[in-house]
């Protein structure tokens, strides 16, 4: 792995391109035919993509049950035990309104409501993720949605895997599509015939997925756009060497673009990570996508001093932040910018991913300087309520009608005045 | 006015359509050429769009400190006052963090802090908005953001209004420049020599402002892309007609392209307001605005029952709805769909957008089924935090290897495998 001193002047921001223009036309094209043909581009699409032939685009309830019989209980057990901690997790973020009213018998309050559907993408091909369906369901179920539908990828088969069906069927989900790639974003976004259309979109993708995303970002919200993974290790000489590369590697094997880096006061470690690094990557089955991210966006920073290395960490805004190192908890209060911090050596970044119940959709490309994990906050709405008594107009009327003059406008000032206490009695 | 019955088919969604291809090329050309040449290209579009020839791009204090000067007193009253109610309302959105700690000795934790710049939009032009600074720095103010920036184009002098710097002045916002369109927003982005890029831009603006925002959107936060003005008026036969026209006219003046929308169960009432704002535009300032705002995007819409005029609502999603009409705190417990809702006839609607305290930054083109006014929560970010003692870690180890082994993924496995008690000890 490579290393460097920290240095001013150094820039840790990190900026993944989001596809190419010729990627960019394609996903135009796949938006435009699915809002013009609907379910018959979707076949189209998942014909020549997944290369599958479909009868229908929903799956059935059979189906559903089928998978969780042949699911390993085991697993499912696992999951419903997962699924818990997420659940608990995320219920601290409910939120409830507030009105604040006033002498004058005036109030304004913030009304919190849930959007009304969502629509959650998740990724299928070479692996299919289970967990992606827990992360991005059980919060717009605790925010309160009242509708939530999952589409994915099928197989050659023309199946989703049973992995991901058990997991919406632990959660009680029944609106389950067979699409994927830019087709399925679009599906979501304007309805068709088969699919009607939701009111946001999460969930991550590939590099299709996410330029949809974009491209569709206004007529729907959606969560963000999700780059290549990310992990950041701030670790000094209380680390074990095999457990820091490890949880660099975790990160690594999940895509050649992934970020993974070491930051460290430590030359020592920084040497024996390097090697760890080397030699458990001899037997990681995904060791050509893990070596190429090592290669390409893997680096071990090497500063003086804990400081340089948290105003590194802040700078560098990554997805998943471990601080392994004497007084971690005081390390980690002073992070600003990082998607999840995980704290000591126990605290490994899958336990994170799958477990204890924070949110594993998180962002990415340094913006956790202004954004934040999925979450119950993202299925939410607040609308404000404005009552005006007859005193309060009375003692503000000219007031309002003042600044709006200020601001060249009279038609806002003469609404205001328009009212009158002997019109009304 | 026209007018027609609601009835099943019609649908209410609005979508305005934000700009042309001639419009996005050159908003791209701007952003290219600030990225490139910087302060430079800030001088030439500042002296090619607002005609004038700038020595500093930024504000200096003796600038500000004479805009106060001449600025009157009243006015600068009733600014403090409002900014006192906007403070107040936006003060109950602080947000807190928590932790949740489990009996093994693990947590999981929400951390909330500011994010640490933004930079907000001011428009000019034809008139200049005071009420904007308000509604934009106070809730960043609030959430605790520690650099705050506005940018708004000089008019012909070379200035900025003076009800703009005041408004400034009054919040304690000193980092002010003279730069307007898509070039402040691309400056605002990525940076030149005199202005530090930020991390979230907020503020309304033209259609180049908002196809500008949504070209940077990714590299940086931004609020929302805002549309032209909305009001819809749900009222019954206890409705005054003079002030409802008078506040879908208020609307109706900010832009040719503006939607003002009356629902009423009564034909009488629709009959007046149309007259009435016939009578009301002959006076009014902004006539041919509001003239043709109404004509081509006012309409008044009849519905048997008030459960049918709340569908019509929920359906429209409009960035103000006032309710007008008997119980109508009860319809308004019916909104789920609604920016900001205005409760009974004292309610006009300017009284939000300049003096209640709650934000006028609402969301616009049906958007309000998933999106919300500017809000405090738009300058946090939260941070998740997890911390596993070794109990908990080898309680869970098995299911989080399990779990992610499901997906494929060895390298997250073996992350977690890779801990161990007697390494430790």
């Amino acid at each position: 792995m490579k290393q460097t001193k920290l240095a001013a002047g150094i820039s840790l921001r990190r900026t993944v391109a989001e596809g190419n223009a010729a990627q960019l036309a394609a996903v135009k094209e796949i938006i435009q035919q699915v809002r013009a043909s609907g379910d018959q581009a979707l076949h189209e699409y998942t014909a020549k993509w997944d290369g599958v032939e479909l009868d229908s685009l929903r799956v059935n309830q059979t189906e559903i049950d089928e998978a969780v019989a042949r699911f390993d209980p085991q697993l499912l057990e696992d999951l419903k035990e997962a699924a818990a901690n997420i659940r608990s997790y995320h219920e601290s973020q409910k939120q409830e309104g507030y009105k604040n009213e006033k002498a004058d018998g005036s109030y304004v309050a913030q009304r919190v409501t849930a959007i009304g559907s969502a629509g959650l993408y998740v990724p299928g091909g070479t692996a299919a993720y289970p967990s992606s369906v827990l992360m991005n369901v059980i919060p717009a179920q605790v925010a309160g949605v009242r509708r939530i539908v999952i589409t994915s990828p099928p197989g050659k088969d023309g199946a989703l895997s049973d992995g991901v069906l058990a997991a919406a069927h632990i959660l009680g989900v029944v609106e389950v599509y067979k699409v994927g790639g830019a087709q399925a974003i679009a599906a979501l976004a304007y309805g068709t015939e088969t699919i009607q259309a939701v009111d946001k979109i999460t969930g991550p993708g590939n590099v299709f997925v996410a330029l949809a995303k974009r491209e569709v970002y206004g007529d729907v919200a959606i969560d963000m756009i999700a780059g290549p993974s990310e992990i950041a290790v701030i670790a000094d000489d209380t680390a074990f060497a095999d457990e820091v590369a490890a949880d660099l590697l975790s990160q690594a094997e999940h895509d050649p673009m992934a970020s993974a880096i070491l930051l460290t006061t430590s030359e020592q470690l920084a040497d024996a990570v390097s090697k760890e690094i080397d030699r458990q990557l001899e037997t990681l089955p995904r060791q050509s996508i893990a070596a190429q991210a090592i290669q390409e966006h893997g680096m071990i920073y090497i500063g003086e001093m804990m400081g340089e290395l948290i105003r590194a960490a802040n700078e560098l805004a990554p997805e998943h932040l471990e601080i392994i190192a004497a007084d971690a908890e005081a390390a980690a209060e002073k992070i600003e910018n990082a998607g999840a911090i995980f704290i000591g050596r126990y605290s490994s970044e899958p336990v994170g991913d799958y477990f204890a119940g924070t949110n594993h959709v998180l962002p990415t490309n340094s913006t956790a300087r202004f954004s934040s994990a999925l979450s119950v906050y993202d299925f939410i709405k607040r609308t404000s309520v404005v009552y005006y008594s007859e005193q309060a107009w009375h003692n503000n009327e000219a007031k309002i009608a003042r600044l709006a003059r200020l601001e060249g406008l009279e038609g806002h000032a003469r609404a205001v005045e328009s009212r009158s206490w002997e019109k009304g009695n």
